[in-house]
């Protein structure tokens, strides 16, 4: 470590705010989730805190059950799709990375291989895809299936979906278009290199129909967290989102998945881990924790219930709610989101709390942090000194309020401890990050200049 | 036909001009295809000439066989992807409607049917998209088959991949969404409408998770020329360019087309037909026809025989140039843009021309038309007043040039004539075109008021 390692940032934006009730916040916009005048603002404040990338998450459906509980928790209900949201972002922003979730399972290798190239040229190499392989039933019902495929296929299609995709981001070499008006060629034919591609899943012969990224490839984001998730991050991930409660399990995480690179032939620098950090800034502890207990108290038990059944994946609107989950109603084995799942497993047989603690202390993945600016950069320091992080997932419980106070009190603080850019320094998400340009895999790297002996 | 009948006007856009060899000449920018610069900058030049229409064609593939050719007249080798690119021009521009190619058989109707909602809610209004169902193998391989499905068996896709779609667009009621504090429900759950579709090619049991689109519907457009096409488009267009050389044939071509809409329930004035009309403008016809010639002079034999061999659907590269194709190279049977190849066929049977004559006069469509502001002017009135089309799709065989003579001199000049809007009236692309805003499915329309008697 040196002192010149600074920390990464990424910024999780879906709308009114993460925690569930953001909505009724009376600070919020309530229908933020669609509207492109707030996503330009707040993508416009981040670049304004130097953040590396902003980043949309995804699945492809909404839910059409249950539907009173949806209504007043619309997880995914009415959003932009991902793709077209960064588009537009891309034309009114010049540094900030835009990274959009699609999903490995519903979706073409090629159109999507085409679109994130089409994003990175439109950006000027600010692109970067969230690879999922979505974990409801609800997208299986929209793309002909009754359910979803096993998680343990789903990641063998994801893996072969990415090789294919890389293999199309390969398919013209960086300098391919020339558009010589002397010889009449816009490219070199000899620079296209149609796939070949025969596999399990998929079959493609042909050639992306749009030049090489200006990145090389869109970078790779992943955040898998069960055993296969970690294999296929290691294997293939650029950006993984942790969501770990300590520093203790944060760094456990951090060693076991940089570990498992090399078996990859991957040096562990190719793989940038940001810990998610839900965080609610106020002026003191105690006032940051009065506003989270308010919100925690219009969760409504009908939106609590769902959210814990949903990573449960069992329905728990039937059971009382001051006395805990019995034994006989968690499900034998999970198919969606495996580390969410185990988590609730762990919480019910071990806190034996009544089923409303349990949905008021369970959030997906870390904890809200509720703190002062300072206290903030203190945790970000702390984590990242220990070596748990090389940055954070940031999302805030109140939008766009939290991320006011994050650019404005928190940014200049970490900047004054060394920790954070105070300006970008590249001009690609890759350079901000700090992550090498893929080589396209037809072109023979030049060899190293003779050293002239003296 | 009142004298408040304004013809629209949508422009076709792919880099440097419609013209083969126009990347060649000097005031083009050659790589202009995948320069979002470029994009933005003829977009506002076409929005201050107050087109409705600013659309981009597409297939999803690039050539990977016959490379020097393409090379020398590289279509869609190295393009944007359509919706990725409108979704940046959508925060760029304010007026222009954006339409975008998009094919039903290599894509699903779940995600397609999103993107153009979301297009829609980003451009609040101005989204439209264009139907087609890809006309080369080149593309099939791209999507795990061998070659293009029979063209019937495309076209019975497309219209349930329509239907679905516009199912879809249906699944919220455009008053569900009420984001009420007070209830703390963000929607109705009574206001959405799950779609249950179990088709001979998609089944899908679901909602779209966006709220329905600021035109109920984005505009459809198709430009089927063959009889099949012609059905697909009489029963589902709002938008259709046709390509007749003549106005007796665009008289012939928008009679037909209209004629069919009644047995499908549909008013004529529910589709607008805007005739193709390539353009090339020049201070004089002399001057006009002699940039025309050297620009076919460009034209290299490989690229004349490669665009013929296109559409005739075979390979002419052995043939002599100054010599007629013979007949026993005219396949028997076409399965790609039956329209183009019945065009080539009939010159060949009837003109006798040699390979090389016949390639210079072949242009895909309509013929490109030369003259002065003022003749195209006249030609644009002379259609429009015979009622041979609603209104143009233009484009120029020089960009931007040709759009930069039209919106400066034959803009005025048909606003002058009365026959073209001064500013733009609506705020949508359905608005600007007068097409009626559909209602939603599930809800039944409010009765008409009472008629007090006296
Ligand atoms: C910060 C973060 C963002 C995520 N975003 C998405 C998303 O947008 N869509 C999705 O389907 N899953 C998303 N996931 C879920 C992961 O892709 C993954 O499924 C989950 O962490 C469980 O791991 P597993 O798939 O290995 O069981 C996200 C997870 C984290 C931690
Ligand atoms: C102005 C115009 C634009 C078109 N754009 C596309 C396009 O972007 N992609 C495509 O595959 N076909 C495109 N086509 C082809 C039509 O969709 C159609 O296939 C063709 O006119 C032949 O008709 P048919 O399909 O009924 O045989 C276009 C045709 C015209 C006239």
């Amino acid at each position: 470590m040196t002192a010149e390692r600074k920390m990464a940032l990424a910024l999780l934006v879906n709308g009114t705010g993460h925690h569930g009730a953001s909505w009724l916040h009376p600070s919020t916009q309530a229908d933020a989730s669609t509207s492109i005048e707030w996503y330009r603002d707040t993508a416009l404040l981040a670049e304004r805190g130097l953040f590396d990338l902003f980043f949309i998450a995804d699945t492809p459906a909404a839910r059409t059950s249950n539907l009173e509980a949806y209504s007043r928790f619309p997880i995914f209900m009415n959003v932009f799709e991902p793709v077209t949201l960064l588009a537009t972002l891309a034309g009114l922003t010049s540094h900030i990375g835009l990274g959009g979730t699609v999903s490995t399972s519903f979706t073409e290798p090629y159109n999507v291989a085409r679109q994130f190239v089409s994003l990175d040229h439109l950006s000027h190499g600010r692109a970067a895809w969230n690879v999922v392989t979505s974990a409801n039933d609800f997208a299986a019902r929209n793309f002909g299936l009754d359910r979803l495929p096993p998680h343990a296929q789903r990641y063998e299609r994801a893996q072969e979906y990415v090789d294919l995709v890389r293999k199309l981001w390969d398919s013209w070499e960086d300098d391919a278009f020339i558009f010589d008006r002397t010889s009449g060629l816009t490219f070199d034919p000899a620079k296209q290199h149609a796939v070949d591609h025969e596999g399990k899943f998929f079959t493609l012969h042909g050639a992306l129909n749009i030049r090489r990224a200006p990145q090389g490839h869109p970078v790779i984001i992943q955040a898998g967290a069960s055993d296969t998730g970690r294999e296929f991050a290691a294997e293939t991930a650029e950006i993984v989102f942790s969501s770990d409660a300590s520093i203790e399990s944060g760094l456990r995480f951090y060693r076991d998945l940089k570990g498992r690179m090399d078996k990859f032939g991957r040096d562990p620098d190719e793989l940038k881990i940001l810990a998610g950090k839900p965080v609610l800034i106020a002026d003191s502890a105690q006032e940051a924790e009065d506003m989270f207990q308010t919100l925690q108290e219009m969760i409504h038990p009908m939106v609590g219930r769902m959210r814990l059944g949903m990573d449960l994946e069992t329905d728990l609107s039937d059971l009382p709610l001051d006395e805990p989950i019995p034994e006989d109603r968690i499900p034998k084995t999970s198919n969606q989101h495996k580390a969410y799942f185990d988590h609730i497993v762990e919480m019910i047989r071990t806190d034996k709390l009544t089923l409303r603690q349990l949905y008021l202390r369970y959030e997906r993945g870390n904890k809200t942090f509720r703190g002062t600016a300072m206290q903030v950069a203190d945790n970000l320091e702390d984590w990242f000194a220990a070596g748990a992080a090389d940055g954070f997932m940031m999302n805030f419980s109140i939008m766009p309020m939290g991320l006011e106070r994050f650019v404005a009190e928190v940014v200049p603080e970490i900047q004054r401890r060394g920790l954070f850019r105070t300006a970008y320094t590249g001009r690609t998400l890759r350079e901000n990050l700090g992550l090498k340009r893929p080589a396209n895999r037809h072109v023979v790297p030049a060899p190293a200049p003779l050293e002239v002996a003296k």
